[in-house]
């Protein structure tokens, strides 16, 4: 089993969907990562920051999913990351209603001594200069760097962005943000273009309809499970990014077969991840679920047709 | 082996894509469905209408492919069914340029006497009451009847199409035609709706993000392969609906397991057909370019997880 180090936001969401509202609830990236990749009980480490506001409960809760979170830097005076958002009728858009940044604004993120030999590491999405300073603080190369990240940082920090793109190995990406970097229609383009630019696997995310994975010339398709509801979507592409980084981790095998079955994995706690509001269904998630699920994402795309 | 019978159009289109554009070419649903089934070798018939303008060049074309035109009636005096479209940028949607009914605005189908006891009958995209007059030409109730339609008989003759709807097994559909039909987001609910309203099988067509097969609780989905580029989208549909209906004539097993094995079959000849203008690239398929294909489909959606 690999060591895995997890940068992102530790952060209070709101959450308005068509079914309900929230109010502050647990969030951030680093969160939903840890969360999913918790269930292949590797020896992950948060890296993040949070105020003085934010409940020794939710920080006791990534402890007892066994996350270390010596990480995770508390500032007294400070507050927490704040993100709220409304999804609108058809849950594959939404209106960011605030942002407030507060100690995110300042955060130098610190590898623990112990994981600075993590064998995989997974940048959640932030300004491309913090994902590089984790990359930096690494003793050696680690073995899969991967890295998320989304369409506000090319529009607003393209040079950093590329400099650590070219430095890791896995990139997840949505298709329209994939599209934006590439300047490419066709995914199976932009792929190419994004492998150009430094990474030798690409992630396309499809939301409802799947993700690609992109290894030279060869392609693998995830679909997403095709759902009777989709109550709160926050959270899902950091869900599918913490089961891939945390399968990956604990197989220690980062073959392209084996990364068909993390996109596969990543896939499957996604699905759960969509079906309450927050982290709620990942919180309460247990193994025998994502077995049964994983038996249902083999029904829905398994076949046998006899090639000679 | 089984008997399939097709109706449909067998027609002109001209077609404009960001690549180039077309004067009059061979199209048509019954065309697409017939050239996709082909493949199989299975004992097909077409049942259409054309007029004198239609060269016979294009009826011999799928006379050598082993299609039976007997059901083909020539009306000498009138003119062909003639579409024009133009399709955008993003290639998933198009304008109607012209649309001239001609001689199939008075088409009674007469399904051959040697096809009426086909197994298999494959109800072309038409107005429903034309395909309600196919079934009822049938001797005895085909073993499987697969209807293809469109949102423009949901808008103009919706009773009538429930009354095909309720009479046929499978009904392939595309996800926003899906969603009119029903009043519901959710394919998942869809599916389960359309199934009240008859089919056993229902087929949900995403276009570019594959197809999805619903039967009962269970729930298969074929995506589309990842391309380059999409040529033409022309026919696409018609020709994973011949690919479709031509493996389950040929194989005469309707079990969801084989059925899963069409769709599949589906997929892989439509991704064929977007590759040229029009049916140019079906015209010219090899039986060893589709084998080829079917194991890109495997290695595209295959996995090795083992559930214990």
């Amino acid at each position: 089993m690999s060591k895995l180090v997890i940068v992102g936001t530790v952060a209070f969401d709101a959450i308005e969907t068509p079914f309900g509202k929230t109010d502050k609830i647990l969030g951030g990236a680093a969160t939903y990562i840890g969360l999913a990749a918790s269930q292949f009980n590797v020896d992950a480490s948060v890296v993040s920051i949070v105020g003085g506001d934010f409940p020794q409960e939710y920080l006791d809760l990534l402890s007892n999913k066994n996350i270390d979170i010596s990480g995770v830097e508390i500032i007294k005076e400070g507050k927490t990351f704040f993100w709220s958002g409304k999804y609108h009728n058809d849950m594959n858009t939404r209106d960011t209603l605030a942002t407030e940044l507060n100690v995110l604004a300042d955060f130098n993120p610190v590898v623990p001594s112990d994981f600075k030999n993590a064998e995989v590491v997974m940048l959640g999405n932030l300004h491309p200069i913090v994902q590089l300073s984790v990359l930096d603080q690494m003793e050696s190369k680690p073995k899969l760097a991967i890295l998320d990240t989304m369409n506000f940082w090319m529009d607003c920090a393209l040079e950093d962005l590329h400099n650590v793109i070219k430095r890791i190995d896995v990139i997840t990406i949505n298709d329209e943000e994939a599209r934006q970097l590439t300047g490419e229609y066709s995914l199976v383009v932009a792929a190419q273009k994004i492998h150009e630019m430094g990474p030798k696997y690409v992630v396309i995310k499809k939301g409802e309809h799947g993700a690609l994975l992109f290894h030279e010339d060869n392609v693998f398709y995830a679909p997403a499970l095709p759902l009777k509801e989709v109550f709160d979507p926050t959270g899902a592409g950091d869900t599918f990014a913490g089961g891939f980084a945390g399968y990956l981790a604990k197989t220690g095998d980062i073959s392209f077969e084996n990364m068909k079955n993390a996109v596969i994995y990543g896939s499957t706690l996604a699905s759960f991840c969509v079906e309450k509001f927050g982290t709620e269904r990942m919180i309460n998630l247990k193994s025998k679920e994502v077995h049964q699920r994983l038996q249902e994402f083999k029904n829905l795309t398994q076949f046998d047709i006899e090639l000679t």
